[in-house]
């Protein structure tokens, strides 16, 4: 029955499971108590009976779980149990969860475990794997581990290693299958047969000549279609998507969700086939960029382990409140500037947090739309005159719109026609700076070669704080005194 | 030669192209300029000539580019000019490129084009392809099409059109390749040869009975390295992930980027195979859900044509924008209700945009890591108090030390203790309120089914602003006047 083999019911039921696994927990904590509690021998041997009954329980359903759903459910866990868990889950299993977890869990389950353990689980490992997991191994397993890897592996690995994260050689695999363009189709499939296992996400051979150099691809829906007696070379197609070691991810996943690509050759500069991407690597790094855009915009730069320790997670979060607060002392130093003012009219003080606010509640929307347009490459020179000037006109529409509900407001509240017209024309100001710079503050950050998302919202709500401070309260000064 | 063949440098070219069109579209108004003011016929007749072969040039270009990168160029051009180049492209792209830009974008092309055109484009299509373009098609053309298809295609287009956005049955195709059980894999490869054509992303066969009910799948990798003589029914496999038409976009993405997949079978409640996913929808989805969340966090609720008109882009973030409005003026009065002791100390009007703001930028890191954790569905009822009192903890923590910071420069510039113990215990109060506000809001808006990434940090930085307000003037009327 497919019902029962259908792995998105088991994603449902894996938060069952989770509760399941929780429970078990719960069970053994109460039990491991009594025992503690009650020191009679007879009451010792009947409760650890139990707690072992438990233990079994609990081992039988994480050994049937799949890889990556024992990877969530350890994400799911506070530490302890976490680490509980992690040794009752069986050792073949370790290497693949390694793989699929955050980096900050991967670390807290390295830490738990033996050295011979480590280097037991990289044994069952592909080299592109290893190169994966090294950076969050010990030192002194390293050296053990390549040392006990045969040469050719221990290229892969260090090749692997050499290139930049977030580049195609850093991500590639060696989980590629190569044919000669010279051979027919019936020795492609005799080869295949013989190979007996064709690796996961094989969509296509590469075709290479006795350097390596890539001459083609030759999909296996090509390799179905066709007569057994037609040459490789007339069969693989010589117009396939390749990348070169240093494309960056970025580069990677456009081109793979632009051509909807399953696979594609990574070769060198000399055109040799070095390694392959697969859809899944692309799959993962979208969805890793999702995940951190959510916590960069608020200024954390790590991900965080939901169950990290407490002091940790604080100070994940202090370079970016530092960096408000100072935004803010500025602010307050330009109020300052204005006590005299504010004394006199004291009206300004109710109505100054609303010009600061709106101003950078506007320029995040240009914001949002020109980081957008630049992860879309949809900004560029031609167009960016075109762009400019539609924000300005939109912010000066803006400000006259907003800038009269806000006039009329103040108006309402204080009856004075000078103090309405003062706040009006700040909102139309402050506008204008706000769209200024949310076109020019990602811009500008790209250009420097920075992530917009990081840092955009902060310099610019700190800009519009602070300038609608000093426009509102010095235009109140000049006329309303 | 596979450089000249590389869709990669293709797309870095892509920027190179743009520009040549640009430059083209440019040649070509100033030609049309001059002809319009040189009355002669004569220099009318060579400027045309002139005119007409940029024209060519273009033309040409066009011709030469994947749909995919068509649907980027056109989306790159202003309204006018991506009119012009769209009516340079060949028809038969036509359909491909409208499956491929934004909704925006493909309306502003649709309502380009004659009623017989876009009939004709829709011939060439697949019917989940014209069921993805039907709700932007004109309404009187929508039923000529339909009565167009035969009936099993009909029937295809009303039935993934019945299925609401974003589930499984709306997004599936039928683009797939049936076999029975009981046959060889020899008759599976000579049906193969005969077919002549496998679909796009095809890496499996689905092994389904007389009644559609589906009884595995064949990978073509296993169909490729077992012996032809061996029964279908052998070499599937019977446990494999299947979606039913009611599943979420969100969970099959979940799902193959869990276990890896490149396609999964859709079925109906009674385990009969109605459709198939590949992994180019998942891709899509999680890339649209990335430029959404953008734009959502910005209070963009739609994706926005760069070149939108400027009154519909104003209108596109009024209704944020007047929301914002209305939260700031319940601070402003907030502050009102405060102005008696603002005029005696006018010292608190230039410090109580630091309480508001430090606790607005706290309480929206802990929405960031609850929506990640919500998304992830790593937030459930086991782990929840261990999440909040984290969370309560570090704000506490939090609080003190920023809280001292703050307490410090509020009394280096008034010399005045009092004050700056009211600016410290303001801090540790919102920035509690924030921690408080920052776990439940996400978690109350995702209960009641809303989208929390859209909502929360308007909702967590009205009431941090509000309270900071009127937690920091209150204790100041209370402690210092």
């Amino acid at each position: 029955m497919p019902t029962q083999n259908n792995e998105l019911r088991h994603q449902r039921n894996l938060q069952e499971t989770l509760q399941h696994i929780y429970h078990l927990l719960e069970k053994q904590k109460l039990v491991n108590e009594l025992v503690r509690k009650q020191d009679t021998p007879r009451h010792e041997l009947v409760q650890s009976l139990v707690a072992k009954q438990h233990l079994v329980e609990l081992k039988h359903k994480l050994a049937q779980l799949h890889p990556a759903d024992l990877a969530f459910i350890l994400e799911s866990l506070p530490l302890d149990d976490r680490i509980k868990v992690w040794e009752l889950i069986p050792l073949e299993k370790y290497g693949a969860i390694l793989l699929e977890v955050s980096e900050v869990v991967r670390d807290s389950l390295i830490a738990s475990m033996e050295r011979h353990q480590i280097i037991h689980v990289t044994e069952h490992l592909d080299s592109d794997e290893i190169a994966d997991l090294m950076p969050a191994l010990p030192k002194d397993t390293v050296f053990e581990i390549l040392t006990q890897l045969d040469s050719q592996n221990r290229a892969q690995v260090q090749s692997v290693m050499q290139f930049p994260e977030g580049t195609a050689g850093a991500l590639m695999d060696f989980d590629m299958i190569t044919v000669r363009e010279d051979v027919s189709l019936d020795t492609v499939l005799r080869y295949l047969r013989r190979l007996g296992k064709i690796p996961h996400q094989t969509d296509q051979l590469f075709v290479v000549d006795r350097n390596s150099t890539i001459k083609g691809v030759l999909p296996l829906t090509e390799l179905l279609i066709h007569p057994p007696e037609a040459l490789v070379s007339h069969v693989m197609r010589e117009n396939f998507t390749a990348f070169y070691t240093d494309d960056s991810a970025h580069e990677i996943a456009q081109a793979f969700e632009r051509y909807d690509l399953i696979s594609a050759p990574v070769m060198n500069s000399h055109h040799q086939l070095v390694g392959c991407l697969g859809v899944d690597v692309v799959v993962d790094f979208i969805d890793e960029t999702l995940q951190r855009e959510r916590l960069n915009q608020a200024g954390l730069e790590e991900e965080e382990d939901l169950f990290a320790p407490i002091w940790k997670s604080g100070r994940n979060r202090w370079a970016w409140l530092a960096l408000n607060l100072m935004t803010a002392f500025i602010a307050s130093r330009i109020i300052g500037l204005f006590e005299d003012t504010i004394q006199q009219l004291v009206a300004l003080a109710t109505l100054m947090p609303i010009v600061a606010s709106i101003g950078g509640n506007t320029g995040n929307q240009t914001v949002a739309l020109v980081i957008r347009g630049l992860a879309l490459k949809k900004v560029n020179a031609s167009n960016f005159l075109h762009l400019f000037f539609k924000e300005i006109t939109i912010s000066l529409m803006n400000g006259l719109l907003w800038g009269s509900v806000v006039g009329l407001f103040a108006f309402l509240l204080y009856q004075e026609i000078k103090l309405a017209m003062v706040m009006m024309a700040a909102m139309v100001l402050n506008l204008l700076i706000a769209a200024l710079a949310g076109v020019f503050i990602p811009l500008g950050l790209s250009k420097l070669g920075r992530d917009p998302v990081m840092g955009s919202s902060v310099i610019l709500t700190a800009l519009t704080d602070s300038m609608g401070f000093f426009i509102f309260l010095g235009l109140a000064s000049l006329f309303l005194l």
